[in-house]
């Protein structure tokens, strides 16, 4: 009896969770999957219901779960309140009490979908990257940080980038592992030449390489690896890098494919347990209008049942599932091509669920 | 009588430079400019030539000067010498020396180059952004710094983010001035949801946008920004940003032209003297062959003439002849359509000799 924890969130979270929800029942009732389902809040739900974007209570719920299962938080009404209150501090405070530190992302292009890749489609055609982004340590973590007064009356704002070898080593050995799964590449992104927290990182990923003899490591600086990430994306295999390089990078990447509403990501823990949530945000701007596109968060599910739920089958159904309804040429309105009429959240989620 | 520094540097720094020479040759034979040019050594050749890669004599002729132009600087040969001795030294050595805060970088394409882009013609077609970054500051300078042994035996690098108020007013300044004189909206590009540093960064931009009414600020965060550079970047005018923001962002946006080889950028002081140079580097894997693209080098010429020099009608010159050539159809092989055939560095050059 698997347990997980679904954390709706907020705007669309609540929409495309419902949708999860639904594959989750046909995964029961119908392919003897057994599991048992919790839900908490998370983000600006968790502030309005509890008093806090990670409230104790989905933090108790979430150490008792196998693996979790999020929409999305964050918006603008919360944008006023302070600081510690704000929804993106969930966010952060679970990644950091369940020490969530290895952030899978891939960037697929669905051939389906190619028209809606801003890039030419011989560019990105069959584009398969996976970036491993460090997600509890770096300059997003660091102290001393702060906004202070200076002796000469002057503000000055501070944060502090740090990684020590362990951290560095740990999300390396989980980016050479993916490569020998994968194509057997990884391209290692840093600032070495600026700076030393980043020399640091190159020697920790070059003496890594010599336990994975299969495995090809590369480095590539940051700046350069944002362009050859738009001029020639499909160099790349795995790319690992930290905290903020890799929320930068990733996003680039996942944009690359122009179907952002597609791309699931799963963060893990040391044991493999994990957080799983689609790659797009809460969309203020849609949410409550039953037009979101559910299928990054069912690929999230797919994600979770192979990564934390050992479930690799029912992995493969769900996925086939949305390829599926993708090639019958369902489209919500974020991946139709202009001019052409979408579905709704509900009947891409029922189609899914059709398929399967 | 101007007083100009060329910096040819590294690899194919000299070759690029060279066609820099002829041009301000033929500006000052038949345009009546006005110059008296001194050469020095930066980077990798300051290091052979003079043991260090911003040699004393470079500065003292940088501090004589009215404005620099830079070929490129660095390359493999430089890569095991220890850290103070790099190439890339000499660039940010001469960069906090000179006070040159202020980074701009054009990302724009040339109508005659549409087809080099990676991305679809109608997404980049008339492409005209300006990236304004902060280059003397933030984690590039901040210190602490390094990489030291903690009590447990663990080693650590870390690098400190600092902005101050009066850093983080003088670059908006810098930002919304060009503005009022391009399409009058600033984004501003932080991390503000995580980033203490970023918060500071964005209430002074939202205070100085007061004193710019005919200016519109908007604010993005740094990861959805460089979504937005691939999804649809026509939408920005000019963004500003701190220094590793911007060093990510502008490379980024330099590359969705397909062009690189074609852009110039400046990086000026408080009085406006400045460094210019190509965005491209010093392309070791080219060097000594005559096949560089020169007109990066004779933009960034056209740039000093114009924001330095106060020459605007020799920049108009040097652009129209830029233009020219390329309207012509002459191609450098950077640029070259494949299996077209391309004109070497010199040929490039004389041709924009002859244009003027
Ligand atoms: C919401 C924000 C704090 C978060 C981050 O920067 O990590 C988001 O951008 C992400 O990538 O999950
Ligand atoms: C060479 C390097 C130190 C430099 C930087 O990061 O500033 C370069 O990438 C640039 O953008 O001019």
């Amino acid at each position: 009896m698997h347990r997980v924890l679904l954390l709706p969130g907020d705007h669309i979270g609540p929409e495309i969770m419902a949708e999860a929800r639904k594959v989750i029942d046909v995964l029961v009732a119908e392919f003897g999957f057994s599991v048992e389902c919790e839900t908490a809040h998370l983000g600006g739900c968790g502030v309005d219901a509890e008093g806090a974007p990670l409230p104790e209570s989905t933090l108790r719920l979430a150490k008792a779960s196998d693996a979790m299962l999020l929409g999305a938080v964050g918006g603008p009404e919360w944008d006023g309140i302070e600081r510690e209150l704000r929804p993106e501090r969930g966010l952060l405070g679970i990644r950091a009490a369940m020490g969530l530190f290895a952030n899978l992302r891939p960037a697929i292009l669905f051939p389906e979908l190619a028209a809606a890749s801003s890039l030419r489609p011989e560019v990105v055609s069959d584009l398969n990257i996976l970036i491993v982004r460090e997600l509890t340590g770096g300059i997003y973590f660091g102290s001393p940080r702060g906004v202070e007064q200076r002796a000469d009356g002057v503000r000055e704002g501070f944060n502090t980038l740090r990684y020590d070898e362990n951290e560095i080593r740990r999300i390396g050995e989980v980016a050479f592992a993916a490569a020998q799964r994968r194509g057997g590449q990884v391209c290692s992104v840093d600032k070495a030449n600026v700076l030393e927290s980043s020399e640091l990182w190159r020697e920790v990923m070059t003496d890594l390489a010599s336990n994975y003899p299969d495995v090809t490591l590369s480095h590539m600086y940051v700046d350069n690896a944002a362009m050859q990430l738009v001029r020639a994306p499909k160099q790349f295999d795995v790319m690992v890098t930290g905290n903020l390089f890799g929320d930068i990078l990733s996003d680039c990447a996942a944009m690359l494919t122009g179907s952002i509403g597609m791309l699931p990501s799963a963060s893990l823990d040391e044991q493999g347990r994990g957080l799983y949530e689609p790659v797009h945000g809460s969309a203020p701007d849609i949410s409550g209008q039953g037009v979101a596109n559910p299928l990054a968060t069912l690929l999230s599910l797919a994600m979770m049942l192979r990564h934390s739920l050992d479930e690799a089958a029912l992995a493969d159904h769900v996925e086939q599932a949305v390829r599926s309804v993708l090639q019958q040429g369902l489209r919500t309105a974020d991946i139709a091509p202009q001019g052409t009429s979408a579905v709704g959240t509900r009947a891409m989620g029922d189609a899914v669920v059709e398929a399967l």
